[in-house]
């Protein structure tokens, strides 16, 4: 397992509040997947410059990236930039690249750069900045912390410009079979055969589909070799001839 | 603010992965606010005991509360209870009034009580069963951790059953207004408006309608006079006339 390993970090307090359902965490998920990169674990935490700057220090030393969404727009409560530089210990202000990209946007579009919008020019020292071809304000890359925005399409298209940059592993491979049983039925055999195949993950998902119960079972790895090998069992298997 | 706070972990490989898009952490903010319990940090790792382990113990010390989904089920991946308990440092075993529940249950649907889905009445020592209304197999509270399952409906069955046991605190009310402008123009007003108001929320999200940027402000708080106090001076502010 060569696959460079990651975390997520949301930060917002509308999350925990239940103002607003993530998005985020899914679409980094399946993009990382489709990288070859093993999201680990994600954390929630509220606009709070302590919990913040805590948990990136905690995340940044356990996995190899870091990829946070919120808190870099123009309002009080968008501290993550301040959040990461004081994790770093590296400082962080108006960042003259930053500015003239706020510059360039406001003046095309006719509004005012003001105090407030300035904000989003805060970017600590050393950080990379991260194109926003949506709405312009920066998102940066810190050491091994990737600062994006919260709103989905701003950070989708953040971790575009972002995941090319990065060295991927072997893609992580998926293969599913559904089998018209309950997991209790083959759970068994299944956790035989997760034996067999000590590379792999193997995963059951109970669903309910016209009234009748079913398991749609999943194995992942990085070996299509393997991976080939675990669905002919796993087919036997449920088919009752193995 | 006199409220119990409270943190969620998600436990599962196949929301990491991107197969399965997370909805009990979102239904669980809301149900807390409404019973007055802060959600502070929410996590998501892996079928993993160790880090369910760690992570368990780093939350319980944490928070008032803790609530899990997933791993209960009956398969090889579903080591949540063992997990806990190892937390806790207490023993686990097939539990004689769990095993009774899962007896009457597999009697009544004329299923067989294999010795897969005899793992689902293992329950850590100490440990007060959860009702599970949907499919039998229960959740179970150990000290200050609410363990629970996966399936959505499941989970908020399950919750349904913990929650009136919980003390709540002051219900955490929110009043929000739209404008039709963007967060930049009036960020800087509203950063005053949240130093004058301290022991309030004040929230900002943008949005783009009909082609038109607007901005919807949320204010949060348990004291309902000061709630209103301030969504009488936010709205002289966005209407320009304070």
């Amino acid at each position: 397992m060569t696959n460079p390993t990651a975390a997520m970090l949301v930060i917002g307090d509308e999350i925990l509040s239940g103002r607003t359902r993530d998005s985020n965490m899914h679409h980094l998920a399946q993009e990382l997947t489709g990288h070859g990169i093993r999201l680990i674990e994600a954390r929630v935490v509220s606009d709070d410059h302590n919990h913040i700057k805590s948990a990136v220090n905690a995340l940044r030393a356990a996995y190899d990236h870091v990829f946070t969404s919120g808190g870099i727009g123009p309002t009080h409560d968008d501290i993550t930039a301040d959040a990461i530089a004081a994790a770093f210990g590296v400082s962080v202000g108006v960042r003259a690249d930053a500015r003239a990209i706020l510059e360039a946007h406001y003046q095309r579009t006719g509004l005012e750069l003001n105090d407030a919008r300035l904000r989003m020019a805060r970017i600590p020292d050393g950080a990379v900045l991260i194109e926003n071809p949506v709405s312009a304000a920066p998102g940066f890359t810190l050491g091994n912390v990737h600062v994006m925005a919260g709103v989905p399409a701003i950070f989708q298209a953040m971790l575009a410009g972002v995941l090319p940059r990065l060295t991927g592993g072997d893609p992580l491979l998926s293969q599913m079979i559904d089998v018209d049983r309950g997991e209790g039925e083959i759970a068994g055999a299944l956790g035989e055969l997760a034996a067999r195949f000590p590379d792999l993950s193997f995963g059951s998902y109970p669903y309910i589909r016209n009234g009748a119960h079913g398991t749609q079972l999943v194995v992942r790895g990085t070996d299509a070799t393997q991976l080939d090998a675990a669905m002919v069992a796993l087919s036997r298997l449920v088919g009752g001839q193995d």
